[in-house]
């Protein structure tokens, strides 16, 4: 008789632990600690030098040193290599560890600076992560389905081969939940990824793993994924940049996924990044090496620096950004109507416009596109995990806590015709949110349409696992297909962020969100927020973005 | 009780005829007569001025006469509008007639170029003719549906607007088959379309009558749409220039279209004229006025004057272009090949390599995109006629004549995910074709993969009615996104295009086309062929095209 599914995980999860070396185990710390950020400096397990190489907060400054070979490619990725697997020790965030490998990708690295005098390329020498999707030759991908164990890729992902190209060093992969379709990150065979700042809340997801550890400094860049908030919910969660970039911009031919063959409103590969030149850095050196000779659904569009550069948006002298202060369906808790409060006085202290975004059908939007995803879903779950019975998760929620009500799992799948109405629809509903945009032209008083939307990424901070299951705030960007960038702005403090009384409710979610706020459970939450530009605008997105994050900072100084 | 379908469509053809002035009817010519491409010239309808305008092939000419006001935009448009009407009384390619109020818009160029000093954009004064698709305010769109009859547009399509904005004069609209899914052109309101050239045969489609009503040169530039060879097609039979544009390029919201929603491959707008010059002028005007501000589809990629100079092609210094001599389906008849030996001749004769296409599994990829469309067809073409009980045409085969057997109308529609399927099966197959592609940089000696294809568009030259039903020399390049301009040859000559003994065939679909060539039947047919780029390299495949036209013309004038 063939394996049961549960010992297939047993197994798999007994292999990832044994690719650990046995000398960077350490003392787990007490459950009872919930803010585990601080293990990688107090467990004595990495050296100063790796403290100091980890520590970098600008990932610039490290290609910096490796480009001249100051920091050789091997110190720096056995450095954040030993910090990943204290991260992996404190919130559970990697799946495929290959410690050898990756060095001996790095010693590739540092031999070709050696032998040819110049980096290999624009990420020479830098570990990068990957999510549990990216298929690396050799190596199973199980995107959290038991019956993936055992399936090893034939060949890398085409993202993969243009990262070689262009001198980083993929040094492992990170956590998801089943399916990736979850804002949270659980499946059955890695567990649970928790958020490193409190551990009795979400990491965020599904790009979760990453979350955790690029916010551990386990790994200074990492590649995530987004359909519907999957990179940006876990950057915010972790307080850490995350780009959702414009769809088919960054190759994703030949990584894994959910409904491959959903065409309409494709996942996005994105950058997570403890810095925003992180999220520059890979964008550029992705584009420049043009994936579109390797994925025939990369968008042909070189790196654009004038928009960079904000050339359509005044060079980014006079920017006019516009608030979401609440999408019409729920209101955000008041840590994040203090963020965003924050940033506006930040912005217009650098002497921005800062007006309030009109009012548009988000619920709609966001509806359409969960039922693009209802069209076939079960089908597809179920056409995986037939193989070994495994179920399909239906909630995130701890053992014997109540099972959300908002993201119930999909239902019947509808006909392609039935598919065809809703994509008609979710085209129409992008017009009239185009022509919003654009109307708005007579509200900035620069001539142009508003330069940028800042938005809550969710209407909470970082939930109890289980919790966060709304998603409108960050679906209706996939569904228009708008890039979109999140920064950290501030940290849940429950003596400021205090719960204000209400008795008015937008609706049901509204209400129940509402009494689901307690200042005390949400504490030392990361909190980010969003900014979103127009379609295939990425650079112009990171250009504002690194504007109004210099604007933070300086606030945030005085 | 209501009216019959066949009284509604009688009224719309009766307020179609009542639209052209009186003094613009002609006499017709005998139906005998096949070749009707003379007749604008002796009909003595149009003055010598008026041919002298109308007899242009060059856009760009036209366009410098407009815009200096040597050339009225009111005289042109006349001159066009009482060609086009000849045309239409020979070759029944209009649907709406609407001449006063072109003429109104010619007069509205007119003053903008006296009071304003310069033309009113790149199409100054332009007149533009319209697949019946194409919305215009305040007109009927009936596509071939008798159930559309009626439904006036309350606004223009993007692309409508776009054309005002650069100067155009948008004057009639041009017939289709019910659907746009056929290859030919008739339906149940405004009848067939035929072929200038031999009116025995067909003028091709969907896009059929730009295609007849260009080659009248009842109009200088038109606007088709190209789903799986709709503008390619109709160019190549009516032996006029056509670029089926990679999708997205082209705005095409607002306009109508069966199976609105099929995101997966988009059927693309693109420019149908007597010159290449309007091929590129179009591209260029309608890409530098934004269509992403007004269509949210529309790519955020401006014209790219680098890529149309051929800066990723050695300049067009020297260029390794493939011939796809046959597609290992079906043989092309002799016209055909002989049109694919003098283009290899003429390149060989400028210098440039010419060398054979690799095979590839064409058939599997078009069949996938037969499947796609049939996924819900059934239920689109259901859904539009149960207005009136019309019904959905099954054949394009003249009345008493055999149907065809492999066009048969699409059966039963599929599941949601089932097409998925298929639509990931597609992205399998553009992987395999892209390596392909990239792999022949070992065989051009140019260092760069071959820089552009040339292929048959159909394999015969324009055939009786009912009788072109083979696409996959035009649908591949859809289910690829290739851009693909088509450019004339030559025209059937039955004393050379004799017909060659063959007792070997590459199957039934081979064997019937070879058997159906009779040279005396495609007298005088244009023969046209098809360049075709990489995805998004549209600015490209107009330079090289040029390149080829070139050469060609060089070749015939030795």
């Amino acid at each position: 008789m063939s394996a049961t599914w549960q010992d297939l995980a047993a197994n798999k999860k007994q292999r990832q632990h044994a690719a650990i070396p046995k000398d960077w185990l350490i003392t787990p710390p007490n459950n009872a600690q919930l803010d585990v950020t601080g293990i990688p400096i107090t467990s004595g397990l990495l050296t100063p030098f790796e403290l100091e190489i980890t520590g970098t907060d600008d990932v610039d400054h490290l290609l910096k040193k490796l480009a001249t070979g100051e920091w050789s490619s091997v110190d720096v990725t056995h450095a954040y290599y030993k910090r990943a697997i204290v991260a992996q020790q404190v919130a559970n965030c990697l799946t495929e560890i290959f410690v050898e490998r990756a060095l001996a990708r790095a010693a590739e690295c540092d031999n070709y600076l050696k032998t040819q005098g110049k980096p290999m390329g624009a990420l020479h020498g830098l570990p990068v992560s990957l999510k549990d999707q990216i298929c690396l030759k050799g190596l199973e991908t199980t995107m959290g389905y038991v019956s993936w164990i055992g399936d090893y890729a034939e060949r890398d992902a085409s993202l993969v081969i243009i990262l070689y190209d262009a001198g980083a060093v993929p040094f492992v992969r990170t956590n998801v939940p089943q399916t990736l379709m979850w804002g949270e990150t659980c499946n059955s065979i890695f567990g649970r990824t928790v958020n490193p700042h409190n551990r009795n809340l979400t990491c965020g997801g599904s790009s979760g793993g990453e979350g955790a550890l690029i916010c551990m400094k386990g790994s200074p860049l990492g590649v995530g994924s987004d359909i519907g908030g999957s990179i940006r919910v876990p950057s915010a969660f972790n307080g850490i940049y995350g780009l959702r970039p414009s769809s088919c911009r960054i190759p994703y031919e030949g990584a894994l996924n959910s409904m491959l063959g959903q065409d309409s409103t494709p996942s996005a590969l994105g950058p997570m990044s403890v810095s925003l030149s992180g999220v520059k850095v890979f964008m550029k050196a992705i584009i420049d090496l043009k994936p579109w000779t390797k994925d025939p659904l990369a968008i042909r569009k070189a790196w654009d620096e004038d928009s960079y550069k904000l050339k359509e948006h005044g060079g980014g002298k006079d920017l006019c950004v516009a608030i979401i202060w609440d999408n019409g369906l729920i209101l955000p808790h008041p840590p994040i109507r203090r963020a965003l409060e924050e940033t506006k006085v930040a912005l217009e202290a650098k002497g921005m416009k800062v007006i309030d975004w009109p009012g548009f059908d988000y619920e709609q939007l966001c509806a359409v596109l969960v039922d693009v995803w209802a069209a076939g879903s079960a089908d597809d779950y179920a056409a995986v995990t037939a193989k070994t019975g495994e179920p399909v998760l239906s909630t995130m929620a701890l053992e014997g806590e109540p099972v959300g009500e908002w993201l119930a799992p999909p239902k019947k799948g509808i006909s392609a015709y039935a598919l065809w109405q809703l994509q008609k629809k979710k085209s129409e509903l992008r017009k009239a949110h185009l022509d919003l945009w654009e109307s708005t032209r007579s509200l900035t008083g620069t001539g142009r349409p508003v330069d940028a939307i800042i938005s809550p990424v969710v209407p909470y901070a970082a939930t109890p696992h289980g919790k966060n299951l709304d998603l409108c705030y960050t679906a209706v960007w996939n569904a228009l297909d708008c890039p979109a960038c999140v920064f950290p702005v501030s940290t849940v403090n429950p003596i400021v962020d205090v719960k204000q009384p209400r008795d008015k409710f937008l609706g049901k979610s509204d209400e129940l969100i509402y009494k689901s706020y307690d200042p005390s459970v949400y504490e030392n939450s990361p909190i980010g927020l969003q900014l979103i530009g127009r379609t295939q605008e990425d650079e112009a997105v990171i250009g504002m973005t690194e504007i109004v994050d210099a604007a933070l900072k300086e606030y945030r100084a005085n």
